[in-house]
């Protein structure tokens, strides 16, 4: 007997319809807001990844040659992808680009509660637009997914930040910190012990005590006080940016759902601008569940005409937890309209029950017959199984008086109905 | 500048469209006849192909080994991983079980019209039952799929055959023949020269009379000559199989669809009964656009309880071929119901603009607004090329009025209708 590989997973039909109900919602709302569908590889040069991304990602990387030598890898995230087919027809496409997807990614890292080796994303990004209204729209469809989904205000909430606030505060210290390493200590910080964490930003050039006064203007969390302790027209246009922000959403009707949290930072390193993160309110989920932010200079950097972009990107799993966190997560049940029944296999019998099974389905109606020769009792013993709400009983003795008993499965009740009447257009 | 992988594809929202046409309407003719959609993962241990495929396919693998020392494949067809998934669960599952999904495979080969190394397929099989009925359904379902995407009766054929038929035959002409040779050197028959078919059937063990006369009754197509010429039950079961197969499908409506064609027998080695390819018609798209058959011995071989199989599997490349050969190939129009023109900043033309854009997209419309703070004429043309219907015009002028314009793109019609009426619920 062979296994799925580890970390990988296999969706029965049950597991499989409350997924599917999640994307489709996810989904449609992308649509609503005028995201537009792509279609992305699974594979690309591993140099995408190598050239342009932290180490990180490099080490997490399913990565192989292929048989013409190539040095491929699984795309562990969309962006670069995304912003590779903007470069190749930035001239054609107008601008704003508002592009979805639903796909799986790949990355070779830890197992565990929410994660896996191969994971499910939406990504949902603007190209084209520096402006706050385009962060506010990314918001306001990541709050207005969740809130499809049936998800309240006191389900979720976003924590917003700009990465600005972050490079330009450590900047103000002392311009010798290496920004990079300290804002990816930031991202960790609730991840490790507290000792760890000075030791990730001493590392990155911050002494102890300016560590330490960082460290509290972070967790003050007031925009005015950080203002004042950088004293910088960096941080300045970040937090002028930050507002606006906000205050766009806030227009969406997106306000509710985000909160204002400096430490946010994001693990990648080409966010620019805004970042957030969407984390359970109740905190029983403990780790963020996706997040987003704005990312300027990624196009550049793959070799096109410098374009803003913004995007989010909620997966699957994560969102999975949350959902059953808050009692919402779709259920499993499948739907099945109607069984054909079939008793003795006379050819009329076999004909009309075709003739029936063929009509419920032109009509859109979740059909099944019996596919297997099987006894009245296991035919109705299927039926129940997948939950068929009607059962069509097609029998030689109904035929000969010109109907088919039509069978209410919740109800039991069953009725004879003339069978050229069945089914009927309504 | 980053290019994709050789034999992958990009798409673009407009192409997108199309193909998300074909996969919806491909994947609702499927829940219809009561096919449940399963999640299967991307990558599976190559000896899952190693072990049970033909050699052909194994040199096909984009294989590698994870950082765990596994030996990985890129799954290159979904057969196996189904019958994996069936045998994990056999105990709990009602047969008939009958899955589908839709997704990307990978084969290593060379790149040509319609066929890539990244290719998608919709796989729908029905495992436990091994009466015609089931075959019947699988054909059913493919040619009832095709027709909801526009094809006529004289576009498209299923060619259907049994591969005992050509086992039968060959085994009576001498049992030390390599059948499994000889079959796929009668798989080739149309892809390479005469002389080249009469060199493989001869590497089976067929001498050069017995292969003339072998290739006779096949092209003669007569199942009854057929039946004289083996002289053997084998052969008489298989076209008895095969007649009861076509006589159901006939009563499911797929009659018109089917042809008998003795010579079909379907590339891989696992198919143990009736096999079918979907040719078009005209014989514009050359090669066969999709297939499928019964499988029996599959799952057992695998580890599982002995369950019968039968499946069809529709590629999206091949048949947007056969779609386009015949004229329906869905459009690659994307749909927008309306775009909010903002006019000026004021703070309650952005409120206004806000307020009824949430309003669209709740009411379901797809709805886009400015996020780059654009003029009102980069506005209209950039609604104009998104082919917007309905343009509103939110303007201070008119909101002093309590009126915004609604314009249709169509006519060019504009009329006012006072805001607090916009948009109504009808």
């Amino acid at each position: 007997m062979y296994d799925h590989v580890k970390g990988v997973r296999d969706f029965y039909p049950g597991e499989m319809r409350a997924r599917r109900r999640v994307i489709d919602s996810l989904e449609d709302v992308a649509r609503r807001y005028g995201f537009r569908e792509i279609g992305t590889p699974t594979i690309e040069s591993a140099e995408l990844y190598i050239d342009k991304s932290g180490e990180e990602i490099v080490e997490e990387l399913y990565s192989f040659e292929d048989k013409g030598g190539r040095r491929l890898a699984l795309t562990p995230e969309l962006t670069p992808t995304v912003a590779r087919m903007v470069v190749a027809k930035q001239q054609e496409l107008t601008k704003p680009i508002k592009w979805f997807s639903t796909r799986p990614f790949w990355r070779y890292e830890q197992v565990q509660q929410g994660r896996y080796r191969e994971f499910y994303q939406l990504n949902a990004d603007i190209f084209g637009s520096s402006a706050p209204e385009a962060d506010a729209e990314v918001l306001a469809y990541a709050a207005d997914a969740l809130s499809e989904l049936g998800l309240e205000k006191e389900d979720f909430e976003f924590r917003v930040s700009h990465r600005d606030i972050l490079g330009g505060l450590l900047e103000s210290i002392d311009t010798r910190i290496d920004t990079t390493e300290a804002i990816r200590a930031v991202d960790k910080r609730e991840k490790v012990e507290t000792a760890e964490y000075y030791d990730l930003l001493e590392a990155a050039g911050l002494d102890r005590d300016d560590a330490r006064e960082f460290n509290a203007v972070l967790s003050a969390g007031d925009v005015e006080e950080v203002r004042a302790f950088a004293d910088s027209d960096r941080v300045d246009e970040a937090v002028s940016n930050l507002e606006a922000v906000l205050a766009a959403a806030d227009e969406f009707g997106a306000g509710e759902y985000l909160t204002l949290s400096l430490d946010t930072a994001r693990g990648f390193d080409y966010y620019t601008g805004v970042v957030f993160e969407c984390f359970d309110s109740t905190g029983e989920v403990s780790r963020s569940v996706f997040g987003g932010g704005r990312y300027d200079d990624l196009i550049e950097s793959v070799g096109g005409q410098p374009t803003p972009a913004v995007g989010v990107a909620p997966g699957l799993a994560p969102l999975s937890l949350l959902l059953e966190r808050a009692g919402v997560r779709p259920d499993e049940s499948y739907e099945t309209d109607c069984y054909v029944l079939r008793v003795g296999d006379s050819e009329e019998v076999r004909r009309v029950a075709a003739r029936i099974t063929r009509d419920l389905r032109a009509g859109g109606g979740v059909t099944e017959t019996d596919v297997s020769g099987r006894s009245f009792g296991a035919q109705m013993s299927y039926a129940d199984s997948i939950g068929a709400e009607t059962v069509v009983i097609v029998g030689e003795q109904d035929l000969a008086e010109d109907v088919v008993t039509v069978k209410d499965m919740a109800s039991g009740d069953q009725e004879r109905v003339p069978v050229e009447d069945f089914p009927d257009d309504t």
